[in-house]
């Protein structure tokens, strides 16, 4: 239970790190749509390890193979599914992951409730899952795209470094993000970033961050209250990424220090189209988009495998220190934007199609 | 859609502000619980309007009538429905609102969604309609307290007013947070909490604040990675409560400023017993709880209808000015406490049946 | 769990024969619906007891309150939730009941599933439990009306009286239908099935018979492979009413007995439109309806509760001898067919809503 | 939509008749069972084609792969996926296909509904799809097996030949119903069908039969009234299976032409135990097991696909005449047999686990 997400574009994912293949399953995805691997690659390839210095340094080309849901080069509405094999596998370099419970990992808390691990990697638990996300992710994308929609994330913040406010008042394209290796589109912040990052990796620690979202282009009416409201279901599309701690819409946590007069979106109207004339809402009020940009942060925390060593107990609580050997990345962040665009597109996605439903003329 | 919450124990709730009623059907809920209506009715009670100076003073006596479900005081197994009376109507305070779409309130986009809305005092989108979620969430806590878990929300802070960190370092008891009507478990606190809510409604105006919420009993365990894991789970429940704009857990936003070294929580042994030995996660590691207390906050956005005049349009898009004038909360957040522990109760109830299936011996 | 049903237009049942109301909730209903309290109360007056000396004498009045999702005489898109109150209580008839096993009714398995059971009338396993799925129906009807799609159910056979194949080969009209108690559009047979009916009663025993029900309008297209087909989802809601023991769609089991050259329905063009020619697959080929008339049949067996002695034992396992006097219908056949067409009405406009999701264009 | 069966053993399927691959993801298996290949292997063995001469000569090895929820040869309750790589394409006998829509075939309607189809063998309309639900099945099997459930399904007849009732009154042992190519447990008969499908093929047509299912060792208490009855789920189960058109259980179709004195099972006692001393329910009594064994049947039409020729029409609506060249089989049933057993095994397990989650103790 709990592998697959949404319920008219339904996505059901498979895979363990150092298992064969990483896959997944989209149920619902529209007909007639044209697709080629290439729209699935592509994003895979953003979201890839060993791309830049930042990232770990595991060598896997991660090419998709389409199994099913395809004819003649278009979407048939049947199941598409698809996979990932593994290649680079290191099972001897997970030793040490089976005999002890790695601090702030899923070690022990998945063994408690399964009664049994995979220690290869993390196994289902390892961030590699999320390859599944990201190529259902690009189909959505794909979808939203040609209704107008468009997403992007972005780092705004590695450890206490943030990009300032005002520079990314705009929406950044997709080149500004990829221009640099700390996916930040203030090139500045970006550059220090990096150093941050590269200097926290030569002392074995590690380092987290924020990451933003927008999407632009989202029709007003998508949410559907009270529980499935459109930012609660982004916060778990969030919150459901390895290594996130915090969601927050629009103005969030600090405008709960603000007030109602300041805090307020109100409505203005220009060309006979209502809207709201600022945005502290993050484009949803009262569950549903408003037709205003979607805007929301999640924070990231520091990647727990550390080279430094920690003190922990193995599997029958006698203590032990462990020091990682695995591949991993001192700060996740960079590669966890292409991910929060991946769940973003699963969440609008569903939405939009959950309101194509009701709009059926009586 | 979207009015239902969980999976195995499912609450679809009902009502609008002015209606005739709100309720809730829940399916799913163990059989041979003992239950009676008081058992539900002390919790509506927390929640109900009119009890301090800082909420509307709506006299609504929100008395629950059980429908279905019961024999002899004991549940059967067969859905157990509830409803609540609305009393106190009145509709004309809501002819403004009729005309006019309030600054971030729903009434727009529900509006764009449905094509049609109930204007009296919000409809479906008022608040009144937690009074379903309190009720389930009264039963939920009731089977959760039979297994030793324990909630435990409270305000810590208003506007910019906050309790010390190290004084609500304990678990605190329920009478220390009813002591007061700000819910602040910390005396001086809570007096100062009071003083701001009262001098801003003074004004017209409104100010939000944070709610944490913690849990202690919780078995390691519940969770199910990789979308429906505890901590997404408990995102989506915090983000569907009305004014709910942000969600941590554990360190959170401010742990994204830390270092894997100092973050992360080692574990120990003690007494044959593995967990960890700090909680920078919240309870929660790798989407599933891992035996330490679940510790998370939520930030709420100062009430949206404040009594100062503010500009936005009607329905046509010509502007108009508004003021509110319907019966209203100057800051939600010392009854957003109640809605917390209720929502937290239904995630933790569900995924503890979705365990138990688990738990099947093969 | 089990007490809700759809997907997109989803009903959620409660309520026990002699609790204090049986009612429901249905979520996803779509606004600005015109309706009435009087839309769904015709259809609970088909399905009410007492109406005829063929049912039970039990006197309810069985008025319909809605409680929630009406604006103005429209639905407004939020849940609609209604409730019926039992009046005509009568707990002492069913002493009984409480004591013993009754033969082929819920008592012994329920008892065993929930180790609880409410014996007046059944509780939740009593028929009465289909008021809400009459009044459900009734929405989906007037939405499907709407559409283009009619929905008729009717008496095919009681005991071993049938009416002749020939006889109801066309659409009967709802006035033939409800001409007589049997719910026979064919005159005769409906007299003799009354007959037979009677004279069964007067021996204290009953008996079963078969509903065909039929939609014309349905658009091709319905459906959803490879599980949730649309014969599948009717076989599973006939299924779910109570005393149904069998399904079969379009030739059915006769169909088994076939050839392929002789049973297969070519298709032919007629005014561009293609169309089969003739309907042994009642309407749903691969799962997926092709336009044509949906045709099926429903099996129920004869009502277990009699008046005639019966050996069983009580709940200590003791033999006792059992002889209702609780009121009951010595045939259900007349009063199912109404429950046929409600549940035929739900999974028609759940898979029209459905459809309708796909439809969005890429 | 509609490719994903069961709430807590949740299977989700994929694949084309002449795709890469057919395959599934099982969420929800439950961890630590012992599960190799060869479990689901010997299986699919059962259904595969070619392996006598009453099925299609198609050369399929139907090995299947897992990749993924599996750790030294146990489940950790990690989503199970497999799948059976197709290597017997032939594109070019089904241009035909393309051209014209089959008669009592797929083809029409799913092209009515997506806008769009593949072709090649139906594409995942195709019989083939049926590999990913005895995979499934094979691991729910084993899984019961462990609880003491043991499903066994074989035919009772085929076209008009019929097993005496009488000697289909005991359990069959897996090697009776594999004995012989016809799959019916009565050697007689059996040599009869196998007979008359031989002749029937020869003249280019196809028959069609009925499938019974038995399962015993199932506890009481298994369903979930009102909705997810386990006779409704086991209907909805068997009317997926694609070319069935009917099910019934106990004494079905025919229990309604008797009375209730005739045929209600009463209950006694026996070692304390109490019990049903007949079976005219099939097992379930008001949706719910009570213990007694399960007994139902599936009728099944005479495979469309024919080599008589037949009149339709091409997808212009210009009339054709149509002539089967790929390869089928003249008669589904004995290979229905091995799905039936499938789909019954994916119902019940999933209602094991449903009522495992409600033993936990208050």
């Amino acid at each position: 239970m709990g592998n697959s997400f949404g319920l008219l574009f339904r996505v059901t994912t498979f895979g363990e790190s150092h298992g064969p293949a990483i896959g997944a399953v989209i149920d619902g995805c529209p007909p007639r749509l044209p697709l080629e691997p290439a729209d699935i690659q592509s994003e895979l390839d953003r979201r890839r390890p060993g791309q830049s210095d930042l990232s770990s340094p595991r060598a896997e080309a991660d090419r998709v193979e389409i199994l099913s849901g395809l004819f003649q080069g278009k979407t048939t509405g049947a199941p598409l599914a698809f996979l990932v094999r593994n290649t680079d596998h290191r099972p001897s370099a997970y030793t040490e992951i089976a005999a002890a419970f790695r601090p702030s990992h899923a070690d022990f808390a998945w063994w408690k409730k399964f009664g049994i691990r995979d220690p290869n990697g993390g196994g289902r638990s390892s961030a590699r899952e999320t390859i599944a996300r990201v190529a259902a992710g690009a189909v959505a994308k794909k979808i939203l795209a040609a209704s107008g929609v468009e997403i992007r994330a972005f780092t705004t913040r590695i450890h206490d470094i943030a990009a300032p406010g005002a520079a990314l008042e705009n929406f950044p394209s997709l080149a500004e993000v990829e221009a640099n290796a700390a996916r930040c589109p203030h090139p500045e912040t970006a550059a220090a970033m990096i150093e941050r990052v590269k200097a926290v990796r030569a002392e074995g620690d590690s380092v987290g961050g924020v990451v933003e979202c927008r999407a632009r282009g989202v029709p007003a009416g998508l949410g559907e209250p009270v529980f499935d409201r459109l930012d609660a279901d982004l916060a778990k599309a969030m919150l459901s990424i390895p290594a996130s701690k915090g969601f927050e819409i629009g103005a969030g946590f600090g405008g709960s220090l603000s007030r109602g007069s300041l805090l307020n979106d109100p409505f203005g109207s220009a060309n006979g189209q209502i809207r709201p004339l600022s945005n502290n809402s993050g484009g949803v009020q009262g569950g549903i988009s408003n037709g205003a940009e979607i805007r929301f942060r999640v924070a990231f925390k520091p990647t727990p495998t550390i080279a430094l060593p920690q003190q922990t107990v193995d599997t029958s609580g006698n203590p032990v220190e462990l020091a990682a050997r695995g591949r991993h990345d001192p700060c996740v962040v960079p590669r966890a934007v292409v991910i929060v665009e991946a769940m973003t597109a699963l969440v609008l996605l569903d939405h939009l199609l959950r309101q194509t439903a009701r709009t059926r003329s009586l």
